[in-house]
Order: structure tokens, then sequence, then C-alpha cells
């Protein structure tokens, strides 16, 4: 017997299935933990590893090597370029999100796409964080994402694209309050 | 005439002092917009370019080369591990503007720290992403952030560094609500 193994957007929807009805059968292995391991170097520049986690009812042991990331700043902001800066990394990261996530969907409703680019920018006044202005929120004031999506697609499809994006689990970080608990070890 | 040159956490007190005394008499300089560009490759693997960005009335022109970083997914989330993946990215983020954050406002009270590891865990249902189940958010459902500090640090010093890290843009980003608005290019 011939198993269908359709590919829609590099995702195999048999996958998608799988991993779907394995989720319906026992929630449980829905439920992650993810994790950063960060050292401060100098200044404005740290580094972080990024290798384990917990899911699917087990830690994962896939990854061979960590991932390392070197956050910094550029010399307007008193660094000297050693990597991207922490909110940089956050455009980075919901612009992945988005992508990922309209990419599945499309891929679960049967929507084929060539291409997708997007183009990220935030606006971010530094006197909230230096404590200059009490007015000024210390992060960002307003992200702004621009999506090109090219492929044989109604507009409706297209629509329809961008509503998936709107799932992404950083779009819901960004957009709505998570709670974040700081710890000092003794 | 000698300067006064003094190094804290690796910043230069006199280099804080003058950056903040400039926006004091221009706040229009401390108004950044940073930015990122990605590249949909195949399923969950994705790429972002981090470069220019607008800050001090300028366009920035001191990265000569960009940052390039790939989000992916590991296996069990259908991908191969390329990269971290995206919600990991947040955690980097938020872990190294949060240590920023203290590094540079201690080195402007003038307290010296010797070293600063973090951990960072976050609690993530897939369900929510899927569409399983409406009752459980998208993004992360809570955040841990363990902090190990050292150096020549009394208890209330060591709270002090903890209370800076509050100030955190990417903190802000985490835990209070910012616009994103989403745009299609024709």
């Amino acid at each position: 017997m011939e198993t269908l193994q359709r590919q829609v957007n590099g995702f195999n929807s048999k996958d998608i299935m799988d991993t779907v009805g394995a989720i319906q059968a026992n929630p449980e292995i829905a439920k992650f933990k993810f994790r950063a391991r960060n050292k401060w170097i100098s200044g404005g520049h740290n580094r972080s590893t990024i290798q384990d986690f917990y899911g699917g009812c087990t830690e994962d042991e896939t990854r061979k090597h960590p991932f390392v990331f070197d956050n910094s700043e550029p010399p307007i902001l008193l660094g000297n370029n050693e990597g991207a800066n922490p909110v940089e990394f956050i455009l980075h990261g919901l612009a992945g999100c988005m992508t990922t996530t309209m990419m599945l969907h499309a891929a679960a409703n049967g929507i084929a796409v060539d291409h997708v680019e997007s183009f990220l920018e935030g606006d971010l006044d530094v006197q909230g964080f230096l404590g200059l202005d009490d007015t000024i929120r210390n992060g960002y004031q307003k992200i702004r994402v621009n999506f090109k999506i090219e492929g044989d697609l109604t507009e409706e499809e297209k629509q329809k694209l961008i509503s998936f994006a709107y799932k992404s689990p950083v779009f819901d970080i960004v957009t709505n309050k998570v709670p974040v608990s700081l710890q000092l070890q003794d």
C-alpha cells in the first residue's frame, strides 16, 4: 500500500496530521519547556547557549551541539557590535515565528506558497530605559511588519496567510502580557 | 589635564554620562528604529539579516557586515534543528537585555560586579498555536528567570541589581503589550 507523503511548503502533510492526532490522543505531549543560559562577558556584551528543552513528555536529545548567540550593542549604545542587540533579536524571533506559523497553517490548509519575505521595524526611545522620561516606555512603542508573499495565490488566500501569521506564539508574546518571574540564586 | 576614564563593568563612566547629557540636550537622538529582514527557506526554516538601524538622528553605518540568524525547529516540531527556534530567541533576547540593563545601571551607580549568569525557562503548550484548544494561549504561559550574581556585593546591592533588570526594554516588551501592525506588500 502506498502512503500519501504530500509535501506542502516543505512540510509533510502526514507529519502534521500525525502530530495533531498524537496531541489529541495525549495533550501532555504538547507541553514544552524552552530554555536559555546566558553569561555576561563585559559591558553590553553577553552570550547565550541554547540546546536542551522538554517536550513530548521527554527531554530532547536531538541537538548534539548548543546554539550560541552573542548580544552586544553598536558604538552609539556603548558597545562594539560583537552581536546584534537584544531588541533586534526580538524582531528576528517575531519575523521567524510569524513566517513559520503562516507556512505551517498554509500547508495544513493545502495552500502552497513560493516565496515569503518580511521586513520589520520597531520604534524605541532610549529615554525610557535610561530613566530620563517616565512617560516613555522602556521597550518598543510600535512594531511594523511588512510581508511580501509570492505564489499562485488569490488575494483571498494571501489574506488567509496573513491571518495565520497572527496565530504565531511570538506574536502573542509581544502583543500580549507574559508573566516573568525573577529570582536571585544564592 | 588628565581625564577621568573610570571603567565599571566594562562601561566607561564618562561615556555613560556623556550619552545621558547629549540626550538631555537633544531628546531626538534617543529615538531609534531597529530592523530585521527575513526570508523563508522551507518548512519551519527561515533566515534573518540584521544590519542597519536609525538612531542618534542618523542611519548607523558602523556594521560592515550583517548579522545572520536562522530560525528552525527540532524534529518533534517538524524541523531539522538548522537553528534555535523563535521562542528560544526570545529567551536569548530577554536574558541579554536584562543583563545589559543591570550592568549599565550598576556602572552608572558605581556598583562593580564580577560575574553574572542567568538561566531562563518558558512554558509553552503548542495546543494553543495549533488551534486545538482555545483556552490555551499561543505564546509562553510563564517565563522564569534565575540570576546568579557574584562580586564584592551586599545583599542590598544584589537586590538593587535585580531592580535594575526590571528596566530592561525586552522585559517591558515581553511583560507588557506592544502594538504590532501587519501589512501585505503588493
